[in-house]
C-alpha cells in the first residue's frame, strides 16, 4: 500500500499544515534540530509508545518498566565511557567560521565552500548544564545520551524490588539528547528526541541466541504496526560503525525519502554496562576508604542457586520514536486517483496509531435535531475509550471528508436528513481506504466501530 | 478511608522497597532533588496521566493537546520574564560555604549554624546549557522552567491547523525543570518534573467566570481520582505570592505528610504570555528592518467576524504530576488491624490508577495443570487491555496476597486443586479492600474482571 516515492518535502508540509509536527519556536527563528508535536503528532506519537509499551511489558511476563530522570550524574556518565568516546569529528571553516561534521563533507565547507578548514576533532556530544546553585566543575550534570543508563543504573534497585530472574528485560520510554553537530532530515535527526528501548539480561553464552530473537521480534514488531515489509532491512554493523559498549549490533533500517536509514538498533551490549558501573563501585569505595571492597564490587552481579557470581549480558532494541512517527507517516502517505480525475492524499495508518479515531461531521449546521444527534453520537463514541473522537463542524462535507483522509481518520460519520426521517435512525459510514459508505443504525454503532477499530 | 497520619518516611520507604521510586543514581550517591519511577511507580503515574489526558482532550470537544521540546529558545524565555523574574533570593554562608535560599531559614546556616551569612541575592532557577557546537552567549538555551511556555508559543500554529475558536484550550503533559536551591520533601520539591498544564483561551472579561469554571472542575477532578475531598483546600493566593503573570491565582491544596501545600494552581495569566511574545514579534522585526510590522504584532491576536482583533486571555490549571503521584499515594496509604491481630499495609487505590490491576497466582508452582491454567487466565486478562496483569509465582500465598495489598492490586485471582477438581473450572478471586473472597467460574471471570475494574 504504501507509496515509495513520498518526498520529505510532502511530508514536512503536511505535518504542518495539519497539525502534526511544528518546528520549536518558529515565531523566534526556531531551533535547528528541535521539534514540537502538534495535536496530531501528539497522538499519533502517543498511539505509537503505547502500542510499544503494550506488546513489550503488558502483553509479556519477563519485562518491568521504568521511567528515569532527563538529567543524568556526571559519574555515571563517565564510567558509562560516554564522556570520553561519546564524540563526533568536527572541523572549523577558517573563512565564515561555520562548523561542521569532518565524515560529513567532501573538503569544502558545507556553507561557504571554501578548502581552507582546521584539522578535525573530536566533539562530545553531551548537552551539559551546572545542577544545584553552585556553578562549578562538581556540578556539572548532563542530559542523558540514551535513555539506557538509566536502567543500567536502576538494574539492581528494579532486582530487589521485583524478585526478578535472568533473563529478564527493563524497559523505557523518554527523552534523550544529542548535541549534533548538523541536525538534518526533519525529525530524523535532531538534538531532543524519545527513545522506547529495552535491556534484555541474559546468562553469558545465550547472548547471542536472544540477540537473534529480538531482531526477529523487533522487525515483525514495526510490520505489526503497519510498515510494508518491502520498506525494511536488517543490516548487520560492521566493527568500525559498532558503538563502544557492543560486541554486535543489526540495525533496522527503513527506506525514508532520504534514505535506508537506521529506525532502530539491536546491539550485544555484552557485560560492558552493568561491569562499568560494577567496576566504579569498587573505585568509589577505594577512594572513600571503605573496607568493604568485595561487597560493593559485586552489587551489578546476579547469582542464581549453586552458580557463580556473575554479571548478566544485556540485548537491547533501542528504538527511535520520532524515528518511527516519520517512518509510520511515509509509509502510510498515499496519492491516489479518484474516478472523477481528481487526486486525494490519505494516509492510510492503521486504526490503532490514527490521531482521530472517528469524525463525527453534522450535514447541516444549523438544523438543531442533526446537530444535537452528532453530539450524542460523539459522546457516546467518545465513551468508548478508544482515543480521540473529533465532533467536527467546521468546512463543508467535502472538506471534512478530504481533511480527514489526508490526517488518516479510518471512519466518518455522517448524521444527515435522512438520519431525522428513517425509523430506526441511522447514519453514514465513510470508510477512508475503501471509500465505501455504509448506512448503519444507530443501535449498532458502537459494536460496529470498536469491531472496525480491532482490524 | 485515608488514612491522615501516614509520614513521609512511611510513603519513601514502601516507594524503595517496592519499587515505585528510587532516587536517582542512588549507586553514585544520587543527586539532590533527583528521582527515578521504577516498575509500579511508572504505571501509576502513567495511569494519572492517562486519566488526565482522557478527561482534558478525549472527553471535552474544545481542547488539543501538544507535545513540546524541553530545550527552549533563549528568546522565548526573555521575553515570557522568566529570564529577569523567574528568580529565588538566595544567601551564601561565609564560614562553611553552602548556599541556602534566603526565605527558608532563620538568620542562621541550615547546615552549620553560623549566622555569617551574606546578604540575600537574585539567583535564577532555570537550568542553561549550550545548544548546537558553538558555546558562546549566542548558543545559550534553556531547560523549560514550566511546559506552559510550548503552548504559548504554539499558539498560532495550533489556531492555524485545527480551525479553533474562542474560548478552547491547549494541554500538554512533559517535563520541566527548576534548579531550586533547596529541593526537599521526596517528590514534592524536585529540579526534575512533570506537569499537566492546560491553558485556556477566552474573551477578556469572560476571564473571571472561567477562572471560577475551573478552580470547581480541577478541584472535582482530583476528588474523582479518588482523594478525599477532606484533604483537600482551595486558596487564593494573596499578591505578594503571585507570579509575574498572574492577575489572580486558586491554589488546590493537599494535605501532604508535611504540610497543606499546593498540588495544582489555577492562574489567570490575562494576556500577559501571547501578549509579551507578540510584542517581541514586532521588536524583532524592527531590528531585522521589517517593514510589515503590523503585520507581525497580530500575530498572537484571533478576530471573530465583526469584532476587532484581540489578544485572549488565559486561564491555566497547572497541576504538578509527581505532586499527584505523592498525593494519591498519601491519600491511599491505610495501616489496618486484621482479625488475627495483625496489622496489614493495604493501598487503597481507585483500580484504573493501580500499577497492577490483577495478580494471578498458582497455588501450587509445581502442578502443571496449575501452572497451565494460571497462565491461560493470565493471557486472557491481558488481552483485555485493562493494563498490567501478574502472572505471580515467587513467595507463598500468605507474602503474595501482603504485597499486593502494599502496591494496591485490586484483585487477586488464584488457581488451586478446587480448580482441577470442579467443573465448571473456577477460581478464587480476592478484593483488596473488603478481604472478600469469590468464586467464580473462568468462564464468567473476564467480565467479572471488566466490571470490578470499572468502579
Amino acid at each position: 500500500m504504501s507509496n515509495h516515492t513520498v518526498t520529505m518535502e510532502e511530508i514536512v508540509s503536511l505535518c504542518k499544515r495539519r497539525g502534526f509536527i511544528f518546528q520549536s519556536y518558529d515565531l523566534y527563528g526556531g531551533l535547528q534540530g528541535l521539534y514540537d508535536y502538534g495535536p496530531l503528532g501528539t497522538e499519533l506519537k502517543k498511539n505509537l509508545k503505547d502500542a510499544w509499551w503494550k506488546d513489550i511489558v503488558y502483553l509479556r511476563n519477563d519485562i518491568e518498566g521504568i521511567d528515569g530522570s532527563n538529567l543524568t550524574h556526571r559519574q555515571a556518565l563517565k564510567y558509562s565511557g560516554h564522556e570520553d568516546t561519546f564524540t563526533d569529528p568536527m572541523v572549523d571553516c577558517r573563512d565564515c567560521k561555520f562548523r561542521m561534521r569532518a565524515d560529513h563533507i567532501e573538503g569544502k565547507c558545507t556553507q561557504c565552500g571554501s578548502t581552507n578548514l582546521t584539522e578535525a576533532r573530536d566533539f562530545n556530544l553531551m548537552l551539559k548544564t551546572h545542577y544545584g546553585p553552585v556553578e562549578s566543575d562538581d556540578s556539572i550534570a548532563y542530559l542523558r545520551p540514551e535513555t539506557a543508563q538509566s536502567i543500567f543504573a536502576n538494574f539492581k534497585n528494579v532486582l530487589d524490588s521485583t524478585a526478578r530472574k535472568i533473563p529478564f528485560g527493563i524497559a523505557q520510554i523518554g527523552k534523550a539528547y544529542r548535541n549534533e553537530i548538523t541536525p538534518r532530515n526533519f525529525i530524523f535527526r535532531v538534538r531532543e528526541f524519545e527513545q522506547m528501548e529495552m535491556e534484555f539480561f541474559v546468562k553469558p553464552g545465550e547472548d547471542d541466541q536472544w540477540h537473534e530473537y529480538w531482531v526477529k521480534e523487533r522487525k515483525n514488531w514495526w510490520i505489526s504496526q503497519g510498515i510494508s515489509p518491502d520498506n525494511l532491512t536488517l543490516e548487520a554493523q560492521t566493527s568500525n560503525d559498532l558503538s563502544h559498549y557492543s560486541k554486535a549490533t543489526t540495525d533496522i533500517l527503513y527506506k525514508f525519502p532520504h534514505g535506508d536509514e537506521e529506525l532502530e538498533g539491536i546491539a550485544n551490549r555484552t557485560d560492558y554496562d552493568l561491569g562499568s558501573h560494577t567496576k566504579n563501585q569498587a573505585e568509589l569505595n577505594i577512594q572513600a576508604n571503605v573496607k568493604e571492597n568485595t561487597h560493593s564490587t559485586s552489587k551489578l552481579m546476579v547469582q542464581t542457586q549453586g552458580e557463580k557470581p556473575y554479571v548478566p549480558y544485556v540485548i537491547e532494541p533501542s528504538a527511535g520514536l520520532d524515528r518511527g512517527v516519520l517512518a509510520i507517516l511515509c509509509d502510510a502517505y498515499c496519492k491516489e486517483q479518484l474516478e472523477d480525475g481528481k487526486e486525494r492524499i490519505v494516509l492510510k495508518i492503521k486504526p490503532s496509531l490514527a490521531p482521530i479515531k472517528v469524525a463525527v461531521i453534522p450535514l447541516a449546521k444549523n438544523n438543531p435535531d442533526i446537530v444535537s444527534i452528532a453530539k450524542d453520537v460523539t459522546k457516546d463514541l467518545q465513551a468508548l475509550g478508544l482515543g480521540r473522537i473529533k465532533y467536527e463542524d467546521t468546512g463543508n462535507i467535502g472538506k471534512a471528508y478530504r481533511r480527514h483522509d489526508e490526517i488518516g481518520t479510518p471512519l466518518c460519520i455522517t448524521v444527515d436528513f435522512e438520519t431525522l426521517e428513517n425509523e430506526p435512525q441511522s447514519v453514514t459510514v465513510r470508510h477512508r481506504d475503501t471509500l465505501e459508505q455504509h448506512r448503519v443504525n444507530i443501535a449498532d454503532l458502537l459494536m460496529y466501530i470498536v469491531n472496525t477499530m480491532k482490524s
